[in-house]
């Protein structure tokens, strides 16, 4: 059941599982300091396709397969798979996922997108529309360069508070569980050897996001864009909930990077709210800042996706975090309205995934 | 409460109420047919914008607030709003709504959204997600060739199968429905003085689609494109529900328009399905094909939304019609994956849209 908590906050009293999840990312990425705990890392970084784009769907092609493998089950056992990205209309995912045959529902959210994925995936399977459904987003640092930036042989310089797009997808299936039963092929499910019947990982609550303008009209310090959504969705989600940072293991934001992250304190803060013990930002744990020239970090919508399907859902796995606050974050912008004098909007939806017995 | 029906389609036993809608339109569709009965046409293009791409943001803004005020609610009464257009990063559903606060989800099926739209908002309130959910999209004739074709001072020649992308939007706002009463602000509803207690429209059914690729490879053949799809879903939620076309007063598609139309007959028939009878196409509803220049018919984001949202719904109202199948297409390509050889996937999604008492 759904249950509405507070302004915007909703419940799930039987906490949809996580019944598979994979990760797959590129080269830089696997060089970096949670190389241990992809599922799979391209040396060759056009993932043995033509294009760039091509690359991207690839990527998304690939961790929905191992997400499903995980958890046992097949694309027939899928009932809505969530799916976007960065590129123009969507294409990785509606390339990436054409082949599975599973009922599409694409999604844009920005770098904001794995949330949205996993929110909506959860609230079908709550209320009973979908036994089986899956969540999946990617980005690549070459076929976004060519369409936000500029293209890679040009050579641009990039800012200081610039971020380094992630090449990356990550997908998580999640299943209805009830009655010590989950929902859909129960027996294909646990057949699987991933599933732990005591041990699950789950999504309890979610809170959907405002957009938020901070009037930031700089398209290379998407950071500060962003620093506004984030605050704005933390502060609604702790408040509706009438929790603290100390009720967490780890909030956990999406591509912030530097500028965004120290930004987003200090919003905080002018509510009295303090998160930084629990918090870390995907994009400053993906990259070393200090040694791989990504500047303010890494970004994507790749970048949450692939930590989260991977370094954070296998540490829910091992008990070694229990409680997240997963609250990635979008900047709903383009290059032809920011040509045009726009500031860019933000956005930031917040999931909260925690461990169940 | 959401009730699986058949292999893929939901039944929603209370029906979301639409207590609103609203559509406005550009000049060219201001002319055609339907012209008296749009709330709103634009006689300049621009809906007194800098760019296109900021008039089709006004457009989005205008409708929304037409179909709050419709059903007599604000913008803090609206629990999610389900946003989409064609323009890269979807920039006209976040720069169009910034300013109204509501929670936002922005989805992306190309000309298929403003059905997913409805969907989604479907599912939001029948799960007790929300009380009042929006749906809303858009297109622009001049944002949208600059984008996919050739900017409008190139001149470029259409083909015959070319199809005119309609300047337009539409919004419906639905509230759950239940024990006689609205859920969210009831009294607010009741009084809007649009709302007839005993005469509704509501949303019955919705299927969602796959991704059907036809294998075309013709960007201005759109048509047929989408026909694989639109034939695909019909054909789904026909089954799924034991009905024949003799069922519903209309079966309506979102923009196939001439070419696409007959290709999704053909497909049709060879399932032994025949909806010739009861079916039209908002893309040849919405322009006199013979004398505006328009070609296989109009088409975008913006045709289904505003079609439906005024010609549509306003007569279901009326109670001239009482069953209608609404089954929006997409074209899930981007000029770039074209331009890479790749063919042009298709999906559809199919709303089932009911008079009650």
């Amino acid at each position: 059941m759904i249950q509405k908590i507070g302004e915007r906050t909703l419940g799930f009293t039987d906490i949809p599982r996580i019944i598979g999840f994979g990760s797959a990312v590129g080269k830089k990425e696997g060089e970096g300091p949670l190389s241990a705990w992809f599922d799979k890392i391209y040396t060759d970084t056009t993932m043995g396709g033509e294009t760039w784009e091509k690359a991207e769907a690839a990527l998304q092609k690939t961790t929905v397969k191992l997400a499903m493998d995980a958890g046992g089950i097949e694309s027939g056992d899928v009932d809505f798979i969530f799916a976007g990205d960065l590129l123009n209309q969507c294409i990785s995912s509606s390339y990436g996922l054409r082949d599975y045959g599973i009922p599409f529902l694409g999604q844009y959210g920005a770098c904001s997108t794995m949330a949205q994925t996993l929110a909506m995936a959860a609230i079908a399977i709550e209320s009973g529309a979908a036994n089986i459904a899956a969540a999946v987003t990617s980005s690549h640092f070459c076929s976004a360069e060519r369409q936000f930036r500029y293209p890679l042989q040009y050579g641009g310089q990039r800012t200081p508070t610039a971020q380094w797009t992630v090449t990356g997808s990550g997908c998580a299936v999640a299943a209805g569980y009830r009655n010590g039963l989950f929902c859909g092929p129960h027996d294909k499910i646990t057949a699987s050897g991933d599933i732990n019947l005591k041990r699950q990982v789950g999504i309890s609550r979610v809170c959907i996001g405002k957009i938020i303008d901070m009037g930031i009209t700089d398209a290379n310090n998407m950071g500060a864009a962003m620093a506004g959504a984030a605050a704005d969705t933390i502060a609604a989600f702790l408040r509706d909930t009438g929790t603290t940072q100390n009720d967490y293991d780890l909030i956990l934001t999406g591509d912030l990077g530097k500028v965004g992250t120290d930004l987003m304190y200090e919003l905080l803060e002018r509510d009295n709210i303090s998160i930084q013990d629990k918090h870390k930002d995907c994009g400053l744990l993906i990259f070393d800042t200090e040694t791989q020239d990504v500047h303010a970090g890494g970004s994507g919508c790749g970048c949450s996706a692939s930590v989260l399907c991977s370094y954070i859902m296998k540490r829910m796995r091992k008990r070694e975090l229990g409680n997240v606050l997963f609250v990635a974050t979008g900047a709903l912008m383009s290059p032809t309205i920011v040509q045009q004098g726009e500031s860019i909007p933000g956005v930031a939806h917040a999931v909260n995934i925690i461990t169940t017995e």
